[in-house]
């Protein structure tokens, strides 16, 4: 699976793989769970979309700190029952974006597990010594960025879990080329994406970065599938998780386009020194909560 | 966590960690599971040894390449009822052993698991470019060695299972010093860790390298808890996984010490052209064949 002029010198059939790195830059390292029952569930997700969004959940990272991603490593344990079809099928999905993206899949891990799909995915980028973008740098005044539209996943889950839908898959692209162009124009003076909802990621920035925002609820872009459910549409786009989009945060100096590598930009607030969060919605202004999906905290 | 001098610029907190990585060196990575019931039992180890267990399987991949750990990454999933007390145990004894290894928690995962503890350990090490031992290396008439003594782990297995001991705890050593002692005076034509049991890790040697091996059951160290077998204990050095023990090869012309970083090495056979493995005893050869722990094979 080694590609020419690949990092990768060693993929699986070994110990470790060995990566070399070219000289100026630096490595980045993510792993991510997707757990089936947690993350996923088979009978609401084609093998093929699990497999994508696995490996999107680690692309995803890599984007938020501007980088090139260059190897993947999974983790996979399997129940005994598990047909050879689905994993197939799991497998082309995750290879088919890793393809995309000129990621080898050079190592990692395989198990018979005691209840359910359990993967793991770690992957190693690159970004050119001290460049990568980071949760911290944002300072007062800043404005607040996101790509794309936000609320399609958690819309899809509320349909499913209602039993409104009884499948239904999302592909959902990691966003390497805009975080790649905010880190090599030095835009960006923090990035994080958002994973976990716009709510608790924008809370990770606010908490790294010492500060508090205020965000414009009719500057939210809502994905048209959350339009949908008209009243709850904002909170869907508000604190539903998995849409990886990125948040950015910018100088109110600086000129950020209206789309960057095609994907739209909209501008939804800015950061303030007091440390909360607020949702200005028209005109009135409300306390924002951390609302999004949020496993217990490390210990 | 992140220590002076440490390549770690950047841990726990944002997206991805960032490591700095020495310009002459390449980077070595591996992923393990751990997983309750399968790798572990809660009510047969102590959280301290079910922690340094984890981390031990990725250190060892890491010795078994002559590497230097850098940073570890811990994906943790952990059921809703694990109490808080049992997490900070697991953690004392990973982070016990990385400390020992000077390698940083840098990153990771967590989330709520649906049944048992999951973990997956990813290491990050490096060895200087094209320094890293590998498994295809050896030649025929190749000389085998491995480290320290077989069969402890497999030992307290049986006993475990045959409930003639309640708890056992065993800390494995990843032997970390032999493998860069290995490496840095080039005596090794190939290395692999005996993380699955010596028959099938002599196996993945033999595939790799294109040869087959005879190995003397004489020859073959076996730790004292697996000797109390009597006439189980071969079978229990011969295919009992989990030693943590390196298994490597070195032209029958060097001069291979009797220990190294003060662990015993013992030579244990040849490699040969023929391509199938042979156990002598008493000067009667007999067939070996890989019957070690071995997962379902990676698709």
């Amino acid at each position: 699976m080694t590609q020419r002029n690949s990092a990768v010198r060693l993929g699986i059939g070994d110990d470790c793989a060995i990566l070399r790195i070219a000289p100026g830059d630096e490595v980045l390292v993510t792993t991510d769970f997707s757990l089936e029952g947690v993350h996923f569930r088979r009978d609401w997700q084609s093998p093929e979309c699990i497999g994508h969004r696995c490996l999107t959940r680690g692309l995803s990272d890599i984007a938020a700190m501007g980088g090139r991603p260059v190897a993947a490593f999974l983790s996979l344990a399997l129940p005994a029952n598990c047909p050879a079809k689905w994993v197939d099928r799991f497998f082309r999905g995750l290879l088919k974006l890793a393809s995309r993206y000129g990621v080898d899949l050079a190592g990692g891990d395989t198990a018979q597990s005691s209840d359910g799909v359990l993967a793991d995915i770690a992957i190693v980028g690159t970004a050119p010594k001290g460049t990568a973008l980071r949760r911290s740098g944002a300072r007062p005044g800043d404005s607040i960025y996101v790509t794309g539209a936000l609320g399609e996943s958690a819309a899809a889950l509320r349909q499913l879990s209602t039993q409104k839908s009884k499948r239904r898959d999302i592909f959902p692209e990691p966003r390497i080329a805009v975080g790649q162009w905010l880190r090599e124009r030095e835009i960006a003076s923090a990035a994080i994406d958002i994973s976990d909802g716009l709510s608790t990621d924008l809370s990770h920035i606010c908490e790294e970065s010492g500060l508090g925002a205020v965000i414009e609820a009719a500057a939210i872009p809502i994905h048209p599938a959350a339009r949908r459910f008209r009243k709850q549409a904002l909170e869907l786009a508000l604190h539903g998780g998995e849409d990886y989009e990125l948040l950015f945060t910018a100088s109110g100096r600086t000129a950020v386009p209206q789309a960057i590598a095609g994907v739209t930009i909209s501008k939804i607030g800015h950061l303030v020194k007091r440390k909360t969060m607020t949702l200005v919605t028209n005109g009135q202004p409300r306390a924002l909560k951390a609302e999004g999906w949020e496993h217990f905290r490390a210990r």
